[in-house]
């Protein structure tokens, strides 16, 4: 499959990586496709990955990862151009965290709206699954890295395109009957609201390197 | 031990009784001291138990919970009395739920501020640790209930008054190595905000019987 990866940062290169590793042909988008960080990942990616821009990204792929910052996302889908996103399944695994008023960030949306909502709202024609933002990057392609299975929450509005997220979520090593569907695109609210939480088990677990697992009664 | 518990809810019966079995001497706080349902509980309470208005139950107790609902917190808390919380350890469980707006519930406060701040800014004198308000009220006081220990988080900016909660909760049930301490009362946001993905999370399992464990690499 021929997949965009939006967004150079840590997500964007680990997400990438593991997809280009799955025989994914992956086109990475940058704001420029000549950015250093884009052009080396590619260098370094072997033959199945390239670098666009973001636009030349969301052209060139049938699946779109949205790994830009949340802060942001909106504006670099804008870039991305809505055309190249119609009828496509977008994964949105940004965290719209706001580190201007210093530590602990703060969401830019929250509470009664959500950066999945707002990107499925810009982008009606896209097919907006949100997924793997409750996880650190290297996890989120290793969930096999802990020592008992853990869970992961997806949502969307779109069935199939849930459908088709959690087959590549599968191949990226998460158990299928830990993925956990929470239903429309407005779970995306309690999705990124878990972030505060996330970062203050950080500090008592001490890492980055941890998820939770739902234990029912 | 003396333990005042306002708010007549669910989750104050809960916990009140629970208290009442461990031994404790509890004094249910309402609105007014004849209310239906404080009596009505501390007359199947037995001699341990008993009802007052909010002042009166707060002047009574060593230790108080407040059980009353988030976005009335503060007046009840205000009703009960800053002179009768003073010095005393003050667990709070509220999660300040606001249904006025239809389903799901928005935080009333959230992001940059929380409720278990703004109590412990209104009341500096009490000694304010957010506990418990991350699981369902049986749960609070029966995490055995579930098939696998699970965790609990708590936050407070008085350590000698976190020490004093942990213990109780042990007296519940929980694990001492399950109480997840996340540092100060600031955290209070993570544990609020983690309330619309609980409430997803009880849509996808099918009901409010769960809670979640950490699992670290």
């Amino acid at each position: 499959m021929r997949i965009a990866v939006l967004g150079t940062g840590m997500v964007g290169r680990t997400i990438g990586t593991k997809l280009v590793e799955l025989g994914h042909e992956v086109v990475m988008g940058s704001r420029s496709a000549s950015g250093e960080t884009v052009t080396a990942w590619a260098a370094e990616g072997g033959e199945r990955a390239s670098a666009a821009d973001f636009s030349g990204a969301a052209a060139a792929g049938e699946l779109v990862f949205n790994c830009t910052a949340g802060g942001v996302s909106l504006e670099a889908l804008e870039v991305a151009g809505a055309g190249n996103l119609a009828g496509k399944v977008l994964v949105d695994v940004a965290n719209a965290l706001d580190f201007s008023q210093g530590m602990p960030p703060r969401l830019s949306v929250c509470n009664d709206d959500s950066l999945g909502e707002q990107i499925q709202r810009a982008f009606p024609d896209a097919r907006v699954v949100k997924a793997l933002n409750t996880v650190n990057a290297s996890l989120m392609v290793n969930p096999g890295a802990l020592p008992e299975p853990t869970d992961l929450p997806y949502c969307g509005d779109d069935e199939a395109a849930k459908a088709e997220v959690a087959g590549l979520l599968e191949s990226f090593g998460w158990p299928g009957e830990h993925l956990l569907d929470l239903g429309p695109i407005g779970s995306a609210r309690g999705m990124e609201m878990y972030l505060p939480l996330w970062l203050a088990l950080m500090g008592a677990v001490g890492g980055p390197g941890f998820n939770v697992r739902v234990v029912r009664g």
